[in-house]
């Protein structure tokens, strides 16, 4: 079975697209779903939204929430009610998935910065599930540990959903992410029921960036097709998002782009 | 009590020194420690140990065996013959530690991969027994999963040190590389008596590059001290090799970066 109904195009792809072109070009090549940026939306989700199903798309998710860790209280104060925008946010545009990026330690310690995390999603989470919105917790890979985020590994995405215990509370599973981890595929599986999204590019050799570094799948070392289907054992069967940071696919984003993406995305996910 | 009878400078610090230079800058700043590299020693193990000996210093270990991976039979074998050698070298020099970085999947797939590696240790382990040396099994940072060591975690290594379950089997701890861990404290304790070797450098934010982006100690995110009391609660009491790769620090390597180094270990680590 095609797994062409289960693409997502997220727009952070093709940076250069505005979000209305990055709609249509999509429309216009048969991608059902759109991954959504916060700063794309102008400010305005529930324009954003109607311009979305009007194109006849659907959202998968919106990037991002999260951030919690900062050295001052009132920093921290701060950063949670930018994640209740951000819930508010989902909410209108119509995303069931609000991605959560937890953020760096920020002036904390790595353990307290941890601590600080699971206290911000607990605090956010009765909002989400009111809205509707899934909080989706993605681990980004250790080597954004300092920069980006203190949730570095599936086992610590599950530990948190579990203690969130609750339907509005799941993970994230990206390959760029996961793909090194020794327990990556007992992690997938005991994600069982609470996977929130999955996202698709590869790691290629030698990687040429830390942040701008990913590849077109296919393009890379990961073994694409044992995660796609170990994700899909556990009975996911949602949107699957391919969300690549790459700077010539930025210089070079054009209408043969999406064609490249579904060609690759059908012979190596 | 000081550090300093425990510093080892590792010789890649200072890629543009020989290492008759590292030893005689060493020797001259008082540092009692040198990490030697293969490729430094000119093909004369018992040559360098003299020398290194003449000038007072004590060998922490040597860079590097492992590598284990291949696509083809006859390249692993050839891996393993480089490993039999590099043991070799290691017991000349009179290094009581040979450093383990295990190599990246080079055609395999990373499972295969993983599994060639305790392949490879167990077969070279009887001849360390012998030598009297001890296989230092270093963890990398998943980063350089594609391109430098399966073995990622310190969970991994000592998972391997259990299955080799000898005396002449380690792990390495290198801060760089397990810093970002969520359980790297437990792990540190689990490794209780095979620690064979501890290495320390710095986290920069931003991280300047993947392979020469570490930092003098103090530079940065890196809780050296919770690390380094945590290897000595162990019983640890070796040396701690200053390992780091950078640019910067190479192409500035004068007589001065000794004694910065000193006190940049004797301020953080």
């Amino acid at each position: 079975m095609s797994l062409l109904p289960r693409l997502s195009f997220n727009q952070m792809t093709a940076d250069p697209w505005s979000l209305e072109q990055a709609v249509r070009n999509c429309s216009a090549s048969g991608i059902p779903y759109i991954g959504v940026w916060r700063h794309k939306m102008g400010g305005d989700a529930e324009k954003a939204s109607a311009m979305i199903r009007r194109e006849g798309l659907r959202v998968s998710s919106l990037c991002r929430g999260g951030w919690f860790s900062a050295a001052t209280a009132e920093e921290r104060r701060k950063r949670i009610e930018d994640n209740h925008r951000a819930i508010e946010e989902a909410a209108l545009l119509g995303a069931p998935v609000l991605v959560i990026v937890s953020g760096p330690a920020n002036g904390q310690t790595i353990e307290d910065a941890r601590a600080t995390v699971l206290d911000g999603l607990l605090e956010i989470l009765p909002d989400a599930e009111k809205a509707g919105v899934t909080l989706g917790i993605e681990p980004l890979h250790p080597m954004y540990a300092a920069e980006r985020s203190v949730v570095v590994t599936l086992k610590q995405a599950n530990d948190l959903a579990d203690r969130l215990s609750s339907a509005a509370a799941g993970v994230v599973v990206d390959v760029f992410h996961v793909w090194w981890d020794p327990d990556v595929l007992q992690q997938i599986e005991r994600a069982r029921g609470k996977i929130a999204g999955f996202h698709v590019s590869d790691w290629p050799v030698p990687l040429p960036g830390i942040f701008m570094g990913r590849a077109m799948m296919g393009d890379g070392v990961i073994e694409l097709q044992k995660l796609r289907q170990a994700v899909d054992a556990t009975g996911y069967d949602g949107p699957i998002e391919v969300e690549i940071f790459n700077e010539e696919i930025w210089k070079s984003a054009d209408e043969k782009l999406l064609e490249r993406i579904q060609k690759s995305f059908l012979e190596h996910v």
